[in-house]
């Protein structure tokens, strides 16, 4: 049986897109698989999930060998809507540039699946997903998830999906760990690997700048102590501030100066007052609104979390390498000059960890000033690179 | 008349730190110098001030020929305090590396004024400052000020002190700020500028993570409007949250991975919750706590306005050279390699604009991983840079 994918989702986004978005965390209008206590997800933390369950979306179609499957890990804040319209905003997928017809990662080739991340708010059983047992959204009822977690719970759909193995494991920032952990989780599931503006741990930085944001969501009144969906509000502005912080880390300094530079909005002198008088204030104020009407506030606690923990030496005794030794899988690790958040020495501590463990690996940084948000946009080289790997795994697989 | 200094604050710190802090506001444990209407402060804005109070400390002597005067210009979060016991603290000065008997600002031969700067909390004329016109807090009732303001109300203070000419005017990031406008607004009254950290303007990133701190501060509903002080509340979660995100961008990545990397908080394992499970998120959250026991909320909005706002070029015709245009000032600029707020790149576009304009100057870019906020620390290379800087300038100017 071939799984033929292109699904685009149902309902159109409304008015009130927070209400929409609230109604995908129970009913996506994605594809979703749901577990029961015959089948606990084991978490980290030593606790388990007896109910799970899992909404993805499929591009492509998977070939009678089942040999072209690729998973795609999304980022933070993204979802499982890779390239396709988006039910809650309207908008584009986020990886349009890089997954579709003819594409670097090209859906006519390749079946291309992509899963909400464990912890998310797009139907992927997260903190405002309905717990059955109590019927109210979990919020911080949910245990604490793991990078590791959210990739068991990836293999248990493709499990379900009757897909043995992945040609392909590609995702960026939050992604790319994934891809990282799913490498050293099931080497055997993965016959190549794609990190991309990634590293195999969280810095002490980056875990930093993600406590600002906890701690602007949790200072917020209307978050109450993580029970907001119970009455009815959300702490919009605490997860704007929180978005906001985060986004000036996703992008460059350079790219910042490029595009705003020290621009006044619409006027020739400023304002002297605390409105948005530059252009970059416009903008991060445009980000942290628009992220709110789409976002699940504890997700985003749950998520960030997960990235601090996530450091994949420490789960191999100290030593990166012990991660990946005998694997067969091929990698290809990018990353971008003027990515400060996961700079190009993370990517290499990890390529150096595979030439140490002997796996093949090629690893190429891209020249770009657009920071780590660059593996979201159009890199030309960036293409050439993934398509080129692919192109040459694909022959080595025996994909047509 | 010789002028001494070294005037140690009244009154000891009490038990509840934010309330002995809010009386600085007002009565500060300084010498306060104070002007009414028949003197008004016109302002960049084109509103005045016509009432102005100046708070500051003095350490060391004032010679007979009025010659060995440095102004110390503080940085955002600063104050007159540079070198005595704080006395809303209890803690040393923030400059007590670098100032003091026989430092590289020596006290035993230079006269040594500090100002809390206008918008500041500890005793200069801010928004918690009681409004003579209406009995309450002049909150966002303030006009916004500029650092050009800031340094022509230290110009009548030192006026009313009888210092015409400064020995050298000197300071870190937002000081060094002033030390430019200083030494472009007044030349003649400027033998010596030491601008440490700083740049001739901010950039988009620093405009963006200022403006983060702001949204984080008015999304407090304690805020209230800025009229927290009318109802004997204040923003202390928000302004904590800004504090933090600022923080982080004070230090550098290595020096964050130096103390902090990712040690978990007296303990082995993570708790997979949300508390402060790492060091650096515990060392983050004390920073914010701290902070609002000390600082006003709408101080905070005043002073990143100021330092958004700051463009020397712009003010001198786009060209920043024309700012520095036959000045006779000898400039030394300092700079760190791991200062990512104010990159070398930033002190190097004045040191060029400096060279354009015939000014003497030298400059010297510091070797250390401890990021924007080397100035406050044990750098003995600066000290030494500093040191000699002065003492050649102090022989030509002919201090004993």
């Amino acid at each position: 049986m071939a799984i033929v994918g292109d699904t685009e989702p149902t309902g159109a986004p409304a008015a009130d897109q927070a209400v929409v978005a609230l109604e995908q965390a129970d009913n996506p209008s994605s594809p979703v698989v749901r577990f029961g206590p015959d089948r606990p997800l084991l978490l980290d933390s030593g606790k388990r999930l007896n109910h799970l369950q899992i909404a993805y979306q499929t591009y492509g179609t998977l070939n009678e060998a089942r040999s072209n499957a690729i998973l795609l890990c999304h980022a933070l804040t993204g979802d499982q809507h890779a390239c396709n319209r988006h039910p809650v905003t309207g908008k584009p997928g986020w990886w349009t540039e890089m997954v579709g017809p003819g594409k670097a990662i090209d859906t006519d080739r390749y079946f291309i699946i992509c899963t909400n991340v464990l912890g998310g708010c797009m139907g992927t059983t997260g903190p405002a997903t309905t717990d059955p047992e109590t019927g109210e959204p979990y919020g911080l009822g949910l245990p604490v998830i793991t990078v590791g977690d959210m990739v068991r719970a990836q293999a248990m759909l493709l499990d379900q999906l009757g897909i043995e193995t992945l040609f392909c494991v590609a995702g960026g920032s939050m992604g790319g760990m994934q891809v990282l952990q799913w490498a050293a989780t099931y080497p055997e599931r993965v016959f190549s690997a794609l990190p991309i503006a990634a590293g195999a741990r969280h810095s002490s930085q980056n875990i930093a700048f993600h406590e600002v944001g906890r701690q602007a969501v949790m200072a917020d009144p209307e978050w109450r102590g993580g029970r907001y969906l119970l009455d009815d509000t959300s702490p919009r502005k605490g997860l704007a501030v929180a978005r906001m912080a985060a986004h000036v880390t996703y992008l460059s300094e350079q790219a910042l100066h490029r595009k705003f530079g020290r621009n006044l909005q619409d006027r020739d002198k400023p304002t002297f007052g605390f409105d948005a008088d530059f252009q970059i204030e416009s903008y991060l104020r445009h980000q942290g609104m628009t992220f709110v009407e789409r976002f699940d506030a504890n997700s985003y606690l749950y998520l960030t979390r997960a990235m601090d923990y996530f450091d994949l030496a420490e789960d191999y005794g100290g030593r990166l390498a012990n991660a990946f030794r005998g694997s067969k899988t091929r990698f290809c690790v990018v990353s971008f000059t003027s990515d400060w958040l996961f700079p190009t020495v993370e990517n290499k501590a990890v390529v150096r960890a595979l030439n140490a463990a002997g796996a093949s690996v090629s690893f190429v940084e891209i020249d770009t000033d657009r920071g780590h948000d660059a593996f979201l946009l159009n890199e030309p080289e960036m293409f050439d690179t993934i398509r080129g790997f692919l192109s040459s795994a694909a022959y080595a697989r025996g994909i047509a």
